[in-house]
């Protein structure tokens, strides 16, 4: 067995690259940490020195100004120097590789990638280059993986869940195309929640995901029943109008979390989504800003998480 | 009445949105306290820690470098942390809306907004959905408002002028469309100016602008006469081609401040352009350089006035 | 004759415009200054105060990730605030001059302006322009000057190989068009390289490039033996489909470094290149990639070398 590309020798976190394949000790030490930053995103000095003159590179292959944003706040607040690339409209089109193109930004003596690629495995090629001193985060890379995004998932449930060994987990859309969904049912899996469960109509269910020991639901009733957490999954705009769909407004009919249907849910069922949110079309306003939705609170967490992730890789 | 919504419940200034409706010790406090800044900005270290672990978020939903950098440099001069967004490219095209967009990066532990948008008003929405401890600080709204660009206004013409209670104050171009004239006809009412004129054609003068206090001229030389303050609008590129306008060629033989008509007005008047100006549209280059002119002054000013706002709402 | 606009009147380096016309012993200086700054960059924190508070504007009329970041970095590594303007974008296209858009910034208290731009000559016109305690530094005139790579391949070629007085230098390309390449010819003579040769053909040779002091070669086998250093230049993609060259294929054949054609350069030969590479075209992968290539660290370098001026220019 190769070695796990995303750990060190001593098995310490030296990338982030996916959450499959992530030992469980070691998702329970990003959460853990998570949790000492969540307390200084709340002080009236929001910073700690931890990543003080290192150089962290923010290489956005595909531009999302949400994520950028996200990474950009957490590496400020670790006091480290931030350089934002959007690579979509710069070397990549005078025709150097993205291996010229990092090992170029290594020479400038990064410390930290934090890279959205739309291949699945660009970030996984890229930590294959990169010096031992260097780090990798993926921040999505095509239909692969989204961990961050898994991470603070697992974090806002862990947060009011408190045992992930009793949870009943729905997720609900399009679960084909959510690098969101892959990393989460992995972490899911990895930290021992018994039922995760996929609802979302046969042509937007990966083929075989059942064997990520996930239970497939078509019927979201049928799916959300008893649920402790339902997490809904965004509907890429370019998907409402291709073949896998019929329309927005029937995806709502058929799949749209609404106040109603979420009474299925235990009582205090909580309600996440990864945003930006279609209102009206994964979700119903009322059900968005009601009192089970956490929508809100994950974006925090979210914060927490990268600023762990970050402090981690960098041997903190 | 409802309670001022750029005042907090101690009538400290929360947030800035309009000179309109800020209580003149309020206007003044912030002039008194952008003069103590001016010194900072000449200083070899031009940077104050009074904004430190602080995050700032110029939320640019109209793009305007200019604006965005004078207040990029503001806030990275009280050590804030800075991040831009530009909006108009990102999650708005995702269909977010704009509470959304705000909701979330608030979640972020966002301190301050400041916002440039296409729509009137849009500023004072955000104010009414922010946190206790959020400020949003309006960078120019519509038609409707630029405060601290009327601020800095007010704050040069006090720096050359002292005593506001003795001033003519012409302000001379395409007032029907400039935030910039608005905020700051309301800004000299407030501190007492005793004459206001607005210069131009009656296609560019807002219906009812008598109402604000103010005197209209359609003829440039009787308008300018003994004025001590000469304040040039812009003339937006998109209206000289509009049925508004003839031509800037004819603009400029109407309306355009040369050296032979600023002599109309007092031997010490002092000339002033919010920027960019188009020489040879609204002013003569002469003029533009020449010995009257403050137009660079204000620009430096500006700064100053944009980190006593910031610095003021957040509480120092 | 006129001062040397890059000097104070204490023979100080003030601007950075050109390697044309700067005395061999702020050259040399501007080489043990980046000396010093190699080793912050290999710290764990790469950071020096020496530009705490000072404001540095990325002016970049014309697009360059790669150059726009080199700066950035060597900026923050000095503790300076950046403020990155994407001018080509913003006041330009509202029809304001490129000296009203730098009086502009300057009256926002710059001290420093780095400028990229597609016309030869902008950087010297902006120096004459800026006020005393302000600086200038050419990131790259139309065909004109690219200083600071300039000087990173004078400082690369002194960091393997010592002593330049014993050097045979080939540049190999399309001398014609680069601006990279009468950066380094100027720097090479003024420090007393012996052969300097330029390799490429006819078409893109400039008229009169002997006078520089440069042997002319188009065959390149010639033109490589017994070379010390190789700089392969940059093959811009809009050439290579214009009348000058017919392929990028057939320049390959003609020019393109092989290691077949290495070998006839000095057994340790060093290879250098700009980047971005185009593989392929100017240069085999086996050479790129291989043990004569300096490829890598004259990016390094890059980055002390723009400390150094940047420092240097400031007064320390």
């Amino acid at each position: 067995m190769p070695p796990n590309p995303q750990l060190n020798a001593n098995g310490e976190l030296q990338h982030l690259l996916s959450i499959e394949g992530l030992p469980r000790e070691i998702l329970i030490r990003i959460l853990d940490t998570a949790e000492s930053f969540v307390g200084v995103t709340e002080r009236e000095v929001k910073k700690v020195p931890l990543l003080r003159g290192k150089s962290v590179f923010n290489l956005f292959f595909e531009s999302s100004t949400r994520t950028r944003t996200t990474f950009e706040i957490a590496a400020k607040r670790l006091s480290a120097d931030v350089i934002n690339l959007n690579i979509a409209a710069s070397s990549q089109s005078k025709g150097e590789s993205l291996l010229d193109t990092v090992a170029n930004l290594s020479a400038m003596q990064a410390d930290m990638f934090v890279v959205r690629h739309a291949s699945s495995g660009a970030p996984f090629l890229i930590a294959r280059h990169v010096k031992p001193h260097e780090h990798v985060i993926n921040a999505g890379d095509g239909r692969h993986a989204h961990p961050t995004q898994g991470l603070l998932d697992l974090y806002t449930i862990r947060h009011y869940k408190k045992d992930f060994r009793e949870l009943t987990v729905a997720v609900v859309g399009d679960v084909l195309h959510s690098r969101v969904a892959r990393s989460l049912i992995h972490g899911l899996t990895t930290l021992g929640v018994p039922e995760v469960r996929a609802i979302g109509p046969q042509t937007l269910m990966p083929a075989g995901v059942e064997a990520l020991g996930v239970r497939v639901y078509h019927d979201v009733r049928e799916g959300l029943r008893d649920a402790d957490v339902v997490v809904m999954l965004r509907l890429q705009n370019e998907r409402m109008s291709g073949a896998l769909l019929p329309s927005a407004q029937e995806f709502f009919m058929t799949y749209g979390l609404t106040a109603e249907r979420l009474a299925l849910a235990k009582p205090a069922a909580i309600v996440m989504h990864p945003g930006p949110m279609n209102r009206g079309v994964e979700i119903d306003s009322s059900v968005a800003d009601g009192p089970h939705s956490v929508i809100l609170p994950q974006v925090t967490f979210g914060i927490a998480v990268r600023m762990a992730v970050m402090s981690m890789v960098a041997g903190h």
